[in-house]
């Protein structure tokens, strides 16, 4: 018997089941260092502690899909060690912002189940939630995965499927922003708000960026996330791909960083409704990204700001000029990443 | 009309015209961290606090590039967004050191304008000044692009270009450094001090350093510098290159770090007082240094410290033991850069 | 006569020398992300100031390795710069923790000299001791390094070899670990403590890693060890293996941070008895190991903590299910690194 974990298998989940995951993690600006390298955001909120002051914050939060990606790779030896395949994401909420200093914990539990018809594999359904060193909810979001089962012939346990909702009501977001102060368009680096975006809106964020393995790698273990097939070439080099593949939340943060190009003001990814990794990414392969307004509301009380529904989706190695869409193909260059979250803008 | 920046074309600039630059952005040690390990700078000022103390700063200021880059990341999207080359700084002031905590912010203003002949470009001449928090200003320098026109047929605007010095004042520097209280020559690595230094004297400083993609694409993003070329090999593999260039402030930061080994008590770059990359760099390439003492002047009522007038030539694939300079020839190995500095040593 | 370092020579040493070397560095956060990003290390203790403050430390202590590469880095130019091998470590221990903002400086005594039978090199056996801005020791190791002569002809000094211990006597270590107070199995993620160790026991760290230049540079550079071999391809192309060697330390790290899958509670090295790079490592290379717990033995006094001796064996290209050990062949896959330590663990 190895002391080496050797992950939970589809047999290992029950409904209900929690997870105090390893490993705690105190967020600092060096973190925040290593993202902006990374990544390339340039949002003024999470880049200037002074512009944040100015906002109404006490200083720059930490970017939001920084502390995604932590909870995310915390849960990863738990729940994700023998996955096949991340499916997607739901019901994703930031509730706090997270500052340099901050230390982050994660909890999941076991939502749902289903053998998938093959028998070698399950849909695992989580909800997973970070906390900061006060044990405030930061961040929850569900997700689920394609796991492995260890015996094919194992009994499959009751079908449980959650129900989500298929986006988060506008009365969820914004509880945890403080009321804006000042804002500097110049500063911010773009002058629209959010009374200039229309709903059905297209924005084609231009720019494009090659991901490197050592980015890719470095950015992933950042998060610790231990997933084996993000860092192993030897074993990967025969594997489906005969490559690494690339951690799916980078592209998320790349698509993010790319979209400073257009959405320059939406400040805050408030929740994230769905999203989905549509085609794998490879080191060389350059990430493009493209956004549509799917809604646009005021905020309840709150002159200050407005939340924008925005559908991103990044690709690989295709401009976004002309606005592609999935079609299915996932070896030819197109659409990797479809993700719909509210985002606020000041109004 | 999209919302995505299309940048500035030659039209769109007058003579006069101030830009306040997004993004502003706090610098942490995390920047400092990185940047030691993207470039392998080994000056002890701006490695140890405890040395920085004795030598009569509150604290280890960070490295002078990159102050420089991030001023420079900040001016891309208003002037260089559609420049075709970066074709030279001047006149560039060091006025204050920049702490780990410090909030940078920039300004330009337009100071020279010329079309060229084919019309279908035009130079642009800029003034950018970095500030800190408390609105001092820490850098200021002159640089000329070449910028793309909107439309050949635009009428050229009056020609104006600006006088500027061919190299910076002694008066002008040092103002900013606080009277050196001890200086450990054990610990900066080197004996050499002002008087050791000759005019006319060539260092080889030896070492060589291969610059891979994710580092030069990890720097310029530090920098939050957005300049296309740098990171779309989709896009730069059909361009004239077909190959992503690398941003030339990272091979000033390598000539930089590599100095180090010959003139590892220049703790300060007081002034440039001109810069030009006369070969572009490509990953895979290997920089080598060496730096020629140009001048070397006392500083008034400074008995502490002295000026060095340093030219420093950066190569790329050929050792500098025969201090090689520019033959002209840019697609074959040879000097990439020519770089004039004054900098600061202690006496 | 140029004033870059040309190195120290075999001839150069003398029993009884003493080099303070520069550059003094603070280490902070920064430095901490880096390691974490570029290693992967998961330890709870290093990871949250939370984690570390419930065990009874101030804070979160930097990783054991980090502060080891940032000693040994500062020796490389006045001990290493002209050695053609880096032999092996003993006597190596870890005194007191070294905390972000701390200021380390390093210091070597000659301590052993033996000139080889060719007449061209000879090997230089060094203690080195890094210090906290206390000047109080952190970490004190011996190293032997085989080192050029500067003429074949030079008469050898007189023999001198140093007597070594093979390992470090348990009542060496942990004076300076707290009294533990608390400790989550759950959020260190392994439920393994002193007891649940078997000497002889076996454990394959079951990851494997695959390393880009981008990385090893980086993280050499991190602890500005300018050793010329790891950064310049274009005189390694020429050279003996035709690529840049990677720094050895950063397959300790590796070995390190992959061995928290199966020990992930010893949460400091406390000694280092032994360390061999018995093959190299370049980029492309994926690093496996497994573990062997040589000894395990209670701490005087301390009912908190047990010492484990610890074998880690890394590998280049080959899977630790078999436990590989070395066979002499450094040309094809197989181990890289034998690395003999003592780590505490909670009882």
């Amino acid at each position: 018997m190895t002391k080496a974990w050797p992950g939970n298998y589809f047999e290992d989940f029950h409904i209900g089941q929690v997870f105090d995951h390893a490993t705690p993690r105190t967020l600092t600006v060096g973190d925040a260092a290593l993202y902006q390298s990374l990544t390339g955001s340039r949002f003024a909120l999470q880049s200037s502690n002074l512009f944040a002051r100015a906002a109404g914050y006490p200083d720059a939060p930490l970017e939001d899909l920084l502390v995604f990606h932590t909870v995310f790779g915390k849960t990863v030896p738990d729940v994700s060690f023998n996955a096949v395949a991340n499916l997607g994401y739901a019901d994703c909420r930031f509730m706090k912002p997270v500052y340099a200093g901050d230390t982050l914990y994660a909890r999941t539990e076991v939502i749902g189940l289903k053998q998938n018809s093959s028998g070698e594999t399950g849909t695992v359904y989580v909800r997973s939630t970070g906390f900061n060193q006060n044990d405030d909810a930061v961040l929850s979001f569900v997700r689920w995965v394609m796991v492995r089962k260890r015996k094919t012939s194992s009994p499959p346990p009751p079908v449980v499927v959650p129900l989500l909702p298929k986006s988060i009501a506008v009365t969820a977001l914004a509880a945890t922003v403080p009321q804006l102060k000042s804002w500097s368009t110049a500063l911010s680096g773009s002058t629209h708000r959010f009374a200039d975006y229309l709903v059905g809106e297209k924005i084609d964020h231009a720019d494009g960026v090659t991901v490197e393995e050592a980015e890719h790698q470095m950015a992933t273990r950042l998060y610790q996330n231990s997933a084996r097939v993000h860092f192993n070439q030897h074993a990967e080099g025969a594997g489906r791909f005969g490559r690494r593949l690339i951690y799916g939340g980078h592209v998320m943060s790349l698509a993010r960083a790319l979209s400073f190009n257009g959405l320059g003001n939406v400040f805050h990814i408030a929740a994230i409704n769905a999203g989905r990794h549509v085609a794998p990414l490879f080191a060389g392969g350059t990430v493009y990204a493209w956004s549509e307004i799917r809604d646009a509301q005021p905020l309840r009380g709150r002159g200050d700001v407005g939340a924008l529904r925005i559908l991103t989706r990044a690709t690989r190695d295709v401009p976004c000029t002309e606005f592609p869409v999935m079609d299915g193909a996932v070896d030819k260059p197109g659409v990797i990443l479809e993700w719909d979250y509210w985002g606020l803008i000041q109004v």
